[in-house]
């Protein structure tokens, strides 16, 4: 449905065509690194660079915008190579570039036109300097929900950055032998620095940004008109939600779904449906979110993972979802991919 | 459809419950370890030790079967406690387990009666010694594709063990700072032994194992009839199979396949429908697999990715998969994912 669509857009969606072919192209991307065109999106402590978007009508939530910074702009940052993180993130989505050129090849060192995107990370000094020079820019923290008002298309990019950039700061050292490492590739490879060291031989993801598969799951009913939501400690004070987890080594979508449900509430599941994904950069997370039928209804929570879980009818949650009224309890907002789960079970017929 | 439901089992299922809840009670866990029941089972360089299945017809491929051992076969191994890795797998799926204590609830220090699984990884030296022991098993290397002739239930134990253990091999340093780190919860965790390392702060992803999302696709013409398959440099020379590449961060699974299929094979698709998943121990992918409708059907090779890519047929497709007959080309095994994934399309009706 259109609700699903929706929704895999935020954070999924981009601006950007990532060219992954250039990473290598060390020549390539040290000249978009100063041309005039290349945008730049700041980051310090993994939180991106914004400022507040024009036409802000007080009655509605202020838009909140991506810096985009130019070459002149960060280059005093960037010639302290040892503070900062440089990831190339891709180029601008052009439909007609290859028409504006008549199809004509280019020649070697001929300007392609494109419009590159690099993420810089800046540490705390040189960020607090920065501020001081931009006056209307401020770097959005804590990152939730603040990163949920960024426009749908800046925040596919925004995901793809703090990911990469969330890895570089937490895998700095090479896991395997515990010696320094060095980033290559635009940012998307690390390698071990000690010569011998079995990573270097073969193909190993150490050297890769990780990406956390997690399953997000909504509950039914055996009699298709309730669901089952739940709610952790930490938790805004009448918020549910579906539940989730991590999937495990060895495990399919499928039976992550099915373990669980019945770890964090008792409940047993049978059929399992693959609805839609949504990529979470808390910190480099692929939500994938499914419709899970239980087989069973009898609710043990377990009290170490979650607070309490409820079977909530059809009516309680088009009552919050659809007429916005929250007075008994309320569910995370439009852009989370929980809320999307939710909705799309409220628009399926009352019997699955 | 059957024939999907069927994949998802190799290295999907499993004859265990994981029994998450398990991991850090060490009181139970330690008990387990000696108790006369509990199977071990036996990894040498990722590689389990296993024996010939008994009943072979010499018209039939040899069946190999995982060896379990007791407390007493492993005893000197635990006792090294530095040259091996120790997991908790889980315990044997027991349908009737409750109902064999009549619904009483157990006292404090009863046995429980569920039979434990663990995994042991061993040094080539210990894995010498065992051989020497143990004249009718071997450890099966290399691991593909000799791991796809295991009984469907135990290559379920086998994948979860052999990720879990790959984990262990290649991270054993705190990527965060360098540190050493100490194994808990069951094998399922790491921990930075520097007091002050920045991952003892909240929960992080370094501690805990990485599994790596794979897109794996069935790409369909537009005209419905041809599918595209491609081939490594590194395949048996006549194979083709479904192309196939790691999600990204901050990427959908559908645009990770949108991405994968252009860059190798210069081919855009538009539509990305899941179907289903497999765990793949090599060393610790999902494979999430989908269909893909192409919306051009020019192929641009990118050499540094495949060797080749070709539309076929159906009628190509059904000679070799369903009659056999492999003289043109070969697709892989039928416990593989991408087998699956054809088979899947050509049981599909014609017209999308
Ligand atoms: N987690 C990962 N593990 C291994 N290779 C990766 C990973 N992420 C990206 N890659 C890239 O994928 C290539 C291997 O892909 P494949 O040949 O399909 O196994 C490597 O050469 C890397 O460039
Ligand atoms: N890759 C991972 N990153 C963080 N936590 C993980 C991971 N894998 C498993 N876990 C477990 O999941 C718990 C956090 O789950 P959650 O509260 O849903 O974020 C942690 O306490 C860990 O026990």
């Amino acid at each position: 449905s259109n609700d699903v669509k929706e929704y895999e857009n935020y954070f999924g969606m981009t601006l950007l065509d990532r060219r992954s072919d250039k990473r290598t192209d060390s020549k390539w991307l040290s000249k978009k690194q100063s041309h005039p065109t290349t945008v730049y999106i700041l980051f310090s402590n993994l939180s991106p660079l914004v400022t507040l978007g024009g036409g802000i009508d007080s009655s509605q939530q202020p838009e909140v915008k991506l810096c985009r910074l130019y070459h002149k702009d960060v280059e005093q940052c960037l010639n302290k190579t040892e503070e900062c993180t440089l990831i190339f993130l891709g180029v601008e989505l052009l439909q007609n570039l290859a028409a504006a050129y008549n199809g004509r090849v280019l020649q070697e060192d001929e300007e392609d036109g494109l419009v590159a995107w690099f993420a810089l990370s800046i540490d705390s000094a040189s960020a607090e300097k920065f501020k001081q020079k931009h006056e209307d820019c401020y770097f959005l923290h804590p990152p939730m929900p603040a990163l949920l008002q960024l426009p749908e298309k800046e925040a596919g990019v925004v995901a793809q950055a703090r990911s990469v950039l969330a890895w570089h700061d937490r895998y700095q050292f090479c896991p395997t032998c515990g010696s320094t490492t060095k980033t290559e590739e635009g940012g998307y490879k690390k390698t071990c620095l000690k010569e011998d060291c079995p990573s270097l031989q073969g193909v190993h993801n150490t050297s890769y940004p990780r990406v956390d598969p997690v399953v997000i799951m909504q509950v039914i009913h055996p009699d298709g008109n309730h669901c089952l939501l739940g709610r952790q400690k930490r938790f805004p004070p009448g918020m549910f939600t579906c539940l989730a987890g991590f999937v495990e080594p060895g495990e399919t979508i499928e039976d992550a779904v099915r373990r669980e449900v019945e770890e964090e509430s008792g409940v047993k599941v049978g059929h399992v449906q693959y609805v839609s994904c949504q990529p979470w950069p808390m910190p480099s997370s692929l939500m994938i979110g499914c419709l899970a039928v239980a087989v069973s209804t009898e609710i043990k929570v377990d009290k170490n993972e979650i607070e309490d879980a409820r079977w909530f009818t059809r009516e309680q949650v088009v009552e919050v979802l659809i007429k916005g009224n929250q007075r008994s309890f309320f569910v995370p907002p439009s852009r989370a991919i929980a809320h999307q789960l939710i909705k799309h079970w409220i628009g399926m017929n009352a019997n699955l």
